[in-house]
């Protein structure tokens, strides 16, 4: 490695910016902090001087020369990428952009199914004609992880076509799957390889985690720096590594989706999480990974969950005896102050951070308190998702542009057969869309939701008794 | 108005969720501001708590029903809109998402020219094809500012079946024009009217400021809240009052374009720039608008420039004396720690905030050191462009889609008659898009770029000896 990677060039240029007390007369409105609600100036105050606009001396996130470009430049070496661009829109504006940079409209685009939104947003922005592969259910731990090799080769076999493979890795709870060789599968035909590492970002430190995409040879990695490390929410990363991907379309398509007025301390916040992983040491790591474990074995001590391992050490998974819901252990968590990242009808998921947990033992009050509550929680049904799946690769039966073009109307969930889903139908569990928008409804879709319903399954973000919203 | 404006219901949810000390297992890394870079903990550390995700009680942008939902609320009734919408990505997300929800592939849009660029990159994603209404000069302002009503009647009788019409008002130093009666013209058509109000959030204030885009009976407004209110950078909003808008569309555009994990400190602080506004007193506003005047006079006694009137007393041009370049005197400015918020070549931009200016001695020094080193600066040539656009009114030659199929290449501007332009050629002054992207490149096109580089305009953005990027 070239650089410095204590270095933080942009924040100090912020920095050492705010030190010569600028007079502002430009934007932002709150002229470093000097005008600001009062209430909560103790809040912000210290920040906003921070907060600032393209002013000599720091650069421009659109067309970077100074010390953005040097800091995008630190960050690629420490991610082991060609190319690292800071993303302030999450990685929701990668992930978008990644596509747009691959797929014209009625391009083919490979697409693992359970992808998280922002994959299917992109495929609609871009117009694309997605073949989706379904993933493959994980016995062990009890979830849809991945699509296996062999549907991918299938996959690939069908539409050698495709502008690009779009794959997500790890998953919310850290689970990994065999990335690198699909990687190399897609590649034996010279086909792009775009990587949602969302949940991923520590997978770039050297020990201790699994491999990072980009390692295991991914074209284009989007990585969320406010989930995994410690970043300002919205901060993230879109790495390049290939002859695959322009970077002149990447670049273009990241100065559309994301605001020509860049948050400098989101960016400053990169910049210096960059180099709070580059100096983290065996020895902060041991200790981050004992402290991991000791809360491991704090949530271990009950009759109501268990925990599961998982490739992913900070990632800490709950898994819920039959017949209590995830949801219930949750709330009482919450209720002892304990805040967990996510709960399903049958896991929790925790994150520890990349630095010591300091209040184990108000942990632990929290749940030997948590435990005894639960002996009073009714017994809910089994849910049993593990088969929803019967086609391994579909496609959509009307394109996005189509879809736009019409009015969607309501029909309820029985009347539903044969016409196209103007939007996803996601039964919770597993959160993975079952009908995609595009896709024609069948009865036997319509049959398996029945079962959902009655086993207690909801279906996200609709209330479905006011019916489905389709197109005619 | 039937709600405290005093409110900021999700400022007050943050603050009270930090007050019980939670135990943080969920994203943001940084667990509430405890695992972070330390070297910058004294600027981050008070705000970091803040920096939250969709925890119980804190509502989800993309689906608010809690805190977020009656902060909007607020919002809509002190902007006098039907609805309105958070937004972190800035004014961009907010164009993007009004044009795309109104505009599907191959629609006619009717476009100023002048547009910021969003409103472009918003156009090539909806794959629009648009219909630019050249603006007219402004003597007055030596600008152009915007299309005139005579121009706007045309594109409307030629294109009566355009999805909407995009305009921007004020411009970015504070100008207005006759938008009620050009909105009323548009209506006749029963199309929408989408404004770029990204300068003028201040504008829906009651007194002292031009008529808000709203009151003037705009369908749908994007306003950034960093520029003229005490925002964070990125915090904006997009209104909409009209049937002629679907809120189901501009919702789903809205979860398109801004990211799953929205920033709740750039939330908070539109709520509480809502609530800022909202209680300024008309001797708060005295207050401003003297301190904005005794501003002015401090930066009027100079033999280089004049103080140029303008309709938004919150914007101080400075106006060059012919020969001295307005980004010279900007340089000198920066070099007395003032910030102007732009240079041209012949004007200066400085915005004065929402509060009392506090440094005046401190400006009067450091314009009046300015002034003597003005005595050195050698005259430059004076740029003429005030006649560039021959024809009102233009199409583009080849569509958004077409234009992404193909790969640019390079050709020397004097061999690129003919060709389809790849990219805007923005001359620089005055800044409006000579060339669009998609333009068939004239020969009268060459001449008057060679012109314009004779008299020592640059061109935005490029390096024009390199040749300009077109496709055959
Ligand atoms: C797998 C995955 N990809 C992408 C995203 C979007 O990331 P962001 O919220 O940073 O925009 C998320 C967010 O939860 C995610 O879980
Ligand atoms: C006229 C206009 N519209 C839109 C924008 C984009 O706003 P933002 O930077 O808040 O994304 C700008 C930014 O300068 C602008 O000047």
């Amino acid at each position: 490695m070239g650089r410095n990677q204590e270095n933080t060039p942009l924040y100090d240029a912020l920095d050492q910016f705010t030190a010569s007390r600028p007079m502002s007369f430009h934007v932002p409105g709150h002229k470093n902090g000097s005008i600001f609600p009062y209430q909560s100036k103790g809040q912000f105050e210290s920040l906003l001087p921070l907060d600032l606009t393209e002013l000599s001396g720091l650069d421009d996130l659109h067309a970077p020369r100074g010390v953005i470009d040097e800091a995008q430049k630190l960050a690629a070496e420490f991610f082991r990428a060609d190319a690292s661009h800071f993303l302030v829109g999450g990685s929701t504006a990668g992930n978008l952009a990644m596509i747009l940079s691959v797929c014209s409209p009625g391009d083919k685009m490979i697409v693992q199914r359970n992808s998280h939104k922002s994959i299917f947003n992109g495929l609609e922005l871009a117009g694309a004609k997605p073949v989706f592969v379904a993933p493959e259910f994980n016995t062990a731990s009890d979830r849809y992880i991945a699509p296996g090799t062999e549907s991918m080769k299938l996959a690939l076999y069908e539409h050698p076509e495709a502008k690009a493979v779009v794959l997500s890795y790890p998953d919310y709870f850290g689970k990994t799957f065999a990335l690198r060789e699909i990687i190399e599968l897609i590649h034996e035909y010279d086909i792009p390889v775009l990587v949602d590492e969302a949940h991923g970002i520590h997978f770039s430190l050297d020990k201790a985690f699994p491999d990072s995409a980009l390692v295991l040879g991914a074209d284009a990695v989007v990585q969320s720096a406010h989930k995994m490390a410690p970043a300002m929410t919205m901060g993230a990363f879109l790495h390049t590594q290939s002859e695959r991907i322009s970077s002149r379309r990447v670049e273009h398509y990241l100065q559309i989706i994301q605001s020509s007025s860049p948050s400098y301390p989101i960016m400053a916040s990169l910049d210096l999480a960059r180099s709070f992983l580059a100096k983290l040491t065996l020895d902060d790591l041991r200790v981050i990974l004992e402290s991991a474990d000791e809360v491991r074995d704090i949530l271990d001590s009950s009759e109501f969950w268990n925990v599961s391992p998982g490739d992913d050490p900070l990632k800490i998974t709950l898994h819920s005896k039959p017949g209590i819901p995830g949801e219930a252990i949750a709330e009482l968590f919450e209720q002892e102050g304990v805040y967990p990242e996510l709960a399903t009808h049958n896991q929790l998921l925790l994150i520890h951070g990349l630095g010591p947990f300091k209040e184990m033992n108000r942990l632990k009050k929290a749940v030997s308190r948590v435990a005894a509550q639960l002996k009073n929680i009714p017994n809910h049904d089994i849910i049993n998702t593990n088969n929803i799946f019967k086609e391994r690769i579909t496609e959509l039966d009307l394109d996005y542009f189509s879809l736009k073009q019409h009015q969607p109307i309501q029909v309820p969930l029985r009347k539903a057969e044969g016409y196209i889903a103007a939007e996803a139908i996601i039964p919770y569990p597993p959160g993975i869309p079952f009908v995609l928008k595009g896709e024609r409804i069948t009865s036997s879709h319509i049959k398996i939701i029945e079962q959902f319903m009655q086993q207690g399954v909801t279906i996200q973000h609709r209330n479905i008794e006011n019916g489905i919203s389709v197109l005619r």
